[in-house]
């Protein structure tokens, strides 16, 4: 394997440090007003998806310098090689094909191609059928609904986008329970009848621990309802790349679909394990979602650094976290139908890039991938948004802004969209003492009082924040805009020098869950454990 | 007002960044295995919880030294002022009464004493008539469905409340609406018959933009589906202090619920506004969750520091923030129930300590309250745990841990229990290089491919969290857990010299709102927008 490019040893990261310091004490609403045409040329449009990043602490020349440091670091290469099928994920010898999945060929990649094909097919028939009302449950009943059991990549993704594209949805209703905490499916079973219900399992090893869990009191919910062994292919589904562990749970092969490893599972909506999104929202709208997503991958792969969306979006994650010590990044959806969206978003860019070590194994100097987190707007105006305004804390954003509504109430929807563009601009221009005082004052309220109060509501402004918006919330600029958040955080991986395909921090939690399991049921430990951990297993006996 | 104590001028604070200094290379492991009583001793009981922090990066004399901060920064002083009633809340003249809605005497404060007994009177009389099925709406039909419209702290406690203790549920369903997205309200209605529903609109001013804006639909929705002006007092009820402006809508006084200057929106879900979470879960656990409180109030008030559970899990805090440079925090519900925790304690703590000058006004300069973050577990070991195990940032976490379950299905719980142990344990001890590289050598991994391997499943340890565990999530529990963050979040406060009880920091996005909305009806900007909010608005002009 070729050297790893160290991020800071390419020979632009000490000039960046020393352009940011400069432009620490910037002033954006100055910049804004002395370039006329910044706010558009900081806006960049891809697939659908309109990019402003002109409330930014950067200026043409730090993003010439950015650009330049994805160029030491072989980014081109890098993006080339992701989609041609290299085995970028060194770590576990593997391409990282998700782009394949949504691809409308295969190029060089023809026999894998022709597999997603294969699955495709399969997915559609699975889909068409269900919303035909054509399956059958053991009563004679039609289908349905659907329960999506799975768990991280297996869950985020495809209930996501069920949620997201509720407007989409056809006659099935589709559920989903990933928790091991048995008030997760209780909660769900408790309006669903057995035999009008499919099951959809997820799990590319069929050995995920709480799938597996869920998926036996799922088996026994509905032989308790009155299915036989004979019945259960009719209501359930597996969606593994394991076909003899899902025949000894008593699913055939002809209900299982395929998962292949070079799908990781925070890449995987775009397979089978889309599948109960795919049937919420009929194939025809989950093939648009594919081609959103592929659009976004044409233009990743073609359009030049400085006019390509998700490497500009990665250098502001890299500008932040390794030039200002920010260690968070905030995502703030203006439609509620995306509430869930940080949830998947954290996934995808906290296990991908919340790594230590670079792809040759040498421990970094730098950091890495922040924390990310965030919830649908407007709901944190009423909650954290006086920290993003106020606090201490550097929190770059991320607002997403769907500029029309599918509910029909164009007015509640305006009041939506005053709001964020109104909470970006805040951010930005904050309010001086001064100005805060001369507010109190017109308010009527005395010299003395309004001295004394102004500095509790002015506001520092200059929060760096990027607005993203699209026509509407649909397949295609869901599709767009989860291609985009991967492949900026591809990009973040590469700049770091990180594999982003790769977990190997959840082995040991795993490993030692099973001794735990063990001590809990009167296993000795022998010293193995800690004082801590011995003293609460001690805790949950004496409760049992 | 006498001045407020500066963190960073207390005689300790230097002490501390020494001792911190000489901490941040300590072995938590060689810590339990030194001190055999390490595990007892960093443990604290409070109001049915325990809280364990023996896997702190902490150690006896570090205690000492923030217990003695603490006196320094008069934290006793403050709290007992707190629960006195004092005028804490400086920048809005006001004393912070949370205490006293949960209280069972009022001690100096009788009068206003008065008005929570009255209040709860009102309550118990809604919630007692609503579970009998006593309601009955426009049709004549029992009242069934309860749709709570609020926003921040007049929807996150309630829905907290509700979501947490579904076990205790009676008859009644109770929803919440909160976004101004019109697909938050739709989505709800969708399942709901308009004369067996009750509205309950929570605003304290009646005035607060999502609140009205959702309430009128709600009315609408309600009149087109046949009920008459006169009909509304079946179906409408307010949590209000302005009286005026909900008869101004149609809610008579008798339907109206009173709030207070004194409670804030965050620390309201023991006031009339907790209504609906009393209605799903029944007066009488209701006021099992305020006793659960008030339990949690009186070890506030009466243990000494060291034994203070809020006052050391706010010591922990500060210490990280300040001494660390820790920027976020993680909270972990190892329940499915509590699922919703971290978005309530997201309002309660970022809210409240958002903050960047202090009481009398003075720009601060150390760092007030992190981001705070997190989700249920085992979702997120599927998720962001890779970033806590291997990340480069530092994130301290809570564990909560009921240790029995309401389901009936011990297995599943046991591995949830399981799991939440092993993850606690697996932050705190870590994996060297020569571990992971046994470990490969023991699966049969070559010598050359494990020594290449091993880095990458390494993991640092020392990763400081707290296991906080309560017998089970009932009334009395959740209700301590939730005084427990308040309080702790009011030392941090008292340590920062920052008010928590204001949030200044959201009135200018408010304003900008107004502004923006006039400009996207057509108004003139006149130059008094940035060009960037500007292209924004043009853009949605265009899409109309």
């Amino acid at each position: 394997m070729p050297a790893t490019p160290v991020l800071s040893q390419l020979p632009s990261y000490e000039v960046i440090k020393t352009i940011a310091q400069s432009l620490k004490a910037v002033s954006v609403v100055r910049m804004l007003e002395q370039e006329p045409n910044r706010a558009a040329e900081f806006t960049l449009t891809a697939a659908g998806l309109q990019l402003d990043y002109s409330k930014h602490l950067l200026d043409v020349q730090a993003r010439q310098a950015l650009l330049q440091l994805a160029e030491e670091a072989k980014l081109p290469a890098a993006i080339a090689g992701l989609l041609a099928g290299e085995e970028l994920n060194n770590t576990e010898q593997r391409p990282a094909l998700h782009t394949l999945l949504r691809a409308s060929s295969g190029g060089s990649l023809g026999s894998k191609f022709d597999e997603v094909v294969a699955a495709r097919a399969s997915m559609r028939q699975w889909a068409d059928q269900l919303n035909a009302g054509e399956l059958r449950g053991f009563s004679g009943s039609v289908i349905t609904d659907v329960v999506n059991i799975g768990i991280g990549g297996s869950d985020l993704g495809p209930r996501l986008v069920t949620e997201a594209l509720r407007p989409f949805h056809g006659s099935v209703a589709c559920h989903y329970v990933a928790n091991v905490d048995p008030a997760d499916l209780q909660n769900t079973l408790l309006n669903l009848q057995a035999e009008t219900t499919l099951f959809i399992l997820c799990s590319k090893s069929f050995r995920t621990e709480e799938t597996l869990t869920n998926s036996l009191v799922a088996r026994e919910w509905m032989k308790q309802s009155g299915a036989t062994d004979a019945d259960l292919n009719k209501h359930f589904v597996a969606i593994t790349s394991n076909l003899q562990a899902a025949a000894d749970f008593g699913i055939p092969e002809k209900n299982c679909l395929p998962l292949w490893d070079w799908v990781g599972g925070r890449y995987s909506v775009w397979s089978a394990i889309g599948l109960s999104c795919a049937i919420a929202i009929g194939w025809e709208n989950f093939e648009l979602f594919l081609a959103g997503a592929a659009a976004m991958d044409e233009h990743f792969q073609s359009a030049p650094l400085a006019e390509n969306m998700p490497v500009m979006m990665s250098l502001l994650e890299v500008w932040y976290v390794n030039f200002f010590g920010a260690n968070n990044h905030v995502v703030l959806p203006y439609d509620h139908s995306l509430q869930k969206l940080p949830d998947f978003l954290q996934q995808l860019t906290m296990e991908s890039n919340g790594k230590r070590v670079n792809k040759s194994g040498v421990l970094l100097d730098y950091h890495t991938g922040p924390v990310l987190w965030g919830s649908a707007g407007t709901m944190g105006q009423h909650s954290f948004h006086q920290l993003l305004h106020q606090g201490t804390q550097q929190c770059p954003a991320d607002f997403i802004l769907p500029l029309t509504t599918h509910t029909g109430m164009t007015e509640q929807h305006r009041r939506l969209v005053a709001n964020c563009i109104a909470q970006s601009r805040t951010m930005t221009v904050g309010r001086s003492i001064d100005e805060a005082k001369s507010s109190l004052l017109e308010r009527g309220m005395d010299e003395a009082s309004a001295g004394e109060l102004a500095p509790h509501l002015s506001m520092p402004g200059n929060r760096p924040n990027s607005v993203i918006t699209m026509a509407s919330l649909a397949p295609q600029t869901l599709g767009a805009l989860l291609a985009l958040y991967e492949h900026r955080t591809f990009c973040s991986a590469v700049l770091w020098g990180i594999n982003p395909f790769d977990q190997w921090g959840v082995e040991l939690g795993k490993e030692i869950g099973v001794q735990v399991l063990g001590l809990m049921a009167g296993e000795s430990s022998s010293g193995s454990m800690d004082t801590a951990t011995e003293r609460l297993i001690g805790e949950w006996l004496a409760e049992q």
